[in-house]
């Protein structure tokens, strides 16, 4: 059997054996009604989270430059053609190839312990024979500053405290600073490398990997994260003026870039096929769990958005197109690209919209725009009032859709009970088990209720 | 600088700098509360967690059999021995010593993929060449019986479901039932190896080990642990149709037994020394994370109520024996050895208390005994009223005191918070990050309160 008709199987055969429910109702329904009934209750019901499954559990993590990610587009290109959408096709970018290899690192003063790591997007290697060095901690960049001298021919290891109980997305920000430029403040006090306190709400001994780059001033050293756990256990051997010595081997390494593609699939618009309501997600994902949450149910949902208007043979008057990005974590590479291509649509996008922080319980949209969009906007969640998904906060955007948003084009992203997103992100966590079934159906929902609502505007959303 | 200096120096310090404030208060004070008092506000204040840090970071996991666990006992005991403890002793006990060696798992089919797994206590190795095979899941032995024939030369994966949200610890005995009994189960319809999902209440693609036992009849296969997240990745798989392949390897043997100790100090009673009041907890763990909740802990806290015992310069009528068990991990081993050593003592020892479920935050005692002890402990637990916790539940046990409770003994152990305790259980995730040191303190005062309080009846309980 091929492998991509796990993909559409469930679909083909709900539709068949369930839509008479769905279209034999006699009182009249407004279209977002039928999408929510659709995803909800009807053939789809369950469809978005078996695709996510069968996707990441067959394919697995999907690296920018592995051939992972290949697959994976290749993969829902061809379910989505056997779909019947329109214009599925992709457009090639090019994306870094970044390696990990193997890795380890073990404590050896005071005594021998494997450290639960993972080395760091973009970091390179230690070389063949390792480094074994003894250990400086420090809580922030302020501290190392302080204790520069300290740190020469050490391993720096950056251990950043925050409340994560008291603001489980909010620390996100503070502590990766560390992730991402830690190993260049560490260079520049003549460290050999440098491992950070992983960026994770909550942890079972669990590494979160993730990109960080250098500072051309000062050489690049190795960088890696280490557990929660591990971090913190270093601090303490300090404080108990214990000596430390870790060494640490990295095989990292960056080949030369490689194609990558976006993929593309659209609904086109009935009377402004012109113009264009973007829904998105990114593909690729870091190389740990499955990345079935960074980012496969941003990219699934929006998926699913372009699947219901088919399956219900209805059309917005504006294009409503599915973007799915290649190569967003080592910073909205594929999205820059296609930005670049497509900028001449920037009159003609009425919003971008990207999910890409959990499809968890949803409870709205955050939203980016003028006052008067942000009224509209108001205006459709009444539509969301039967899953109880109408609020709207500030803040939408995402690194994909951020270019255009900074170029005035309205831009939204899903709002959901994410508090436990960072106790996943980046690390062996990020499975399909940290959804269920129904929420993401409601968050399928929430997506396709706006994308149509708003690609029937009479008018694109004001700027 | 010695290693066991790291234990007692806060306690030296503290006791100098601080002690001053506890002594010179003018109103009488109960023991109990001065127990409180000191340990939540005085000199020991914090060095539970302090001497659970410094042993489990710098000693690490202890299993059974190995030399990490000698090294912990004699770290203890030279600790209690430097603070005055009395009677401080080893007595030497014969345990297993099974090895874990290099293990592995990997998925082959549909993809190459890590699996996260841990080999199971007392399980047979693989042989040099590893074990590939394809896959048979199942969710409960029943389902097993029906597809026995199915499950010949394959590897058995076992997914038993269990709402662990509802039931964060009552799910334990149910779902370790696959872990403890699979292999035989398995080897029964002539499968090559068993797998079975973790005992977990939470996963971060955590794999939790623990003991497993042969059935003689059939052949020993292989056992392991796998993920939550890797077991219904399985499952779907199967599901799905898609043809899966393990390849398993594992270096696991049992050597021959070796010699352990179980360690012993005491506050002799001043005028009933020959009766006993018995506080406990085990020092051995399984060997990942640090063994710092299982049962680090429950052995820190034992040893305190002694430590505070004799800071504060008080004797009970009886005698406060405080045993740290060796081996409890592979079935008691060593608390049976003691118990048959000393069953003589059955009509002399008061109660025998074990905390080896968790010093979260306290809310009282667990406690087995006759209606007329439980209203006397209920009498007693006033005393905790100002830490709030009063409550007394049946069920007081443990694996190293059962054998004195089934012989009548009136048992206890600690109630506590310890609904995450499946979180961490025999994971990666067992360290000292799962408590915080404030709730150790007062579990430490709830042992000490009543150890001292019963110690100190004019009568030993009625049994």
């Amino acid at each position: 059997m091929m492998l991509w008709l796990f993909l559409i199987l469930p679909v083909i055969i709900s539709v068949t054996s369930r839509s008479i429910d769905i279209h034999d109702k006699s009182t009249p329904k407004t279209v977002s009604d039928r999408l929510i009934e659709l995803v909800t209750q009807g053939a789809f019901r369950g469809v978005t989270y078996y695709r996510l499954a069968a996707l990441t559990d067959t394919i697995g993590p999907r690296l920018c430059g592995n051939e992972s990610l290949t697959q994976a587009v290749d993969w829902v290109r061809h379910a989505m053609i056997g779909e019947g959408l329109e214009n599925v096709h992709v457009e090639p970018v090019q994306i870094p190839h970044w390696v990990r290899g193997a890795e380890r690192a073990h404590l050896i003063q005071p005594r021998i312990a494997k450290l639960s790591m993972l080395g760091l997007g973009n970091s390179v290697g230690t070389g063949p024979n390792g480094i074994q060095a003894p250990v400086l901690v420090v809580r922030s960049f302020d501290e190392l500053d302080i204790r520069c001298e300290e740190a020469r021919n050490k391993i720096v290891v950056f251990n950043p405290q925050c409340d994560w109980v008291a603001q489980p997305v909010g620390c996100y920000g503070p502590v990766v600073a560390y992730r991402a430029g830690g190993a260049s403040r560490a260079a520049k006090c003549e460290a050999v490398a440098s491992l950070s306190r992983s960026a994770a709400s909550h942890s079972i001994d669990s590494p979160h990997t993730g990109m960080m780059n250098y500072d051309p001033a000062y050489p690049k050293i190795p960088a890696a994260s280490l557990s929660v756990e591990h971090a913190d256990m270093l601090e303490r051997f300090q404080q108990r003026n214990q000596s430390m010595e870790i060494f640490l081997y990295m095989e990292a390494h960056t080949l030369p870039d490689v194609v990558g593609y976006n993929l593309v699939a659209e609904i086109e618009g009935s009377t402004l096929p012109n113009e264009t309501v973007l829904v998105s997600g990114h593909l690729d994902s870091w190389d740990v769990g499955q990345g079935a949450m960074d980012d496969g149910g941003g990219a699934m949902i929006s998926w699913t958005v372009l699947s219901l208007l088919h399956s219900l043979n209805i059309r917005a008057k504006r294009t409503i197109r599915c973007v799915l990005w290649s190569c967003e974590e080592f910073g909205g590479i594929g999205a820059d690209q296609y930005f670049t291509a497509h900028e001449n649509e920037v009159p003609t996008m009425s919003i971008v919209m990207e999910s890409d922080m959990g499809v968890f319980h949803p409870r709205g949209l955050e939203f980016t725009g003028s006052n008067k969009s942000q009224q509209i906007i108001q205006t459709l969640s009444v539509q969301l009032q039967s899953i109880n998904a109408t609020q709207i906060l500030p803040g939408g955007g995402g690194t994909d859709i951020d270019p255009w948003v900074e170029r005035g084009v309205p831009g939204a992203s899903l709002l959901n009970d994410n508090a436990n997103y960072f106790a996943y992100h980046h690390s062996n966590g990020d499975t399909v088990n940290v959804f269920n079934s129904t929420d993401i159906d409601l968050a399928a929902a929430v997506w396709a209720v706006y994308a149509y609502s708003i690609a029937d505007l009479d008018n694109l959303l004001p700027r």
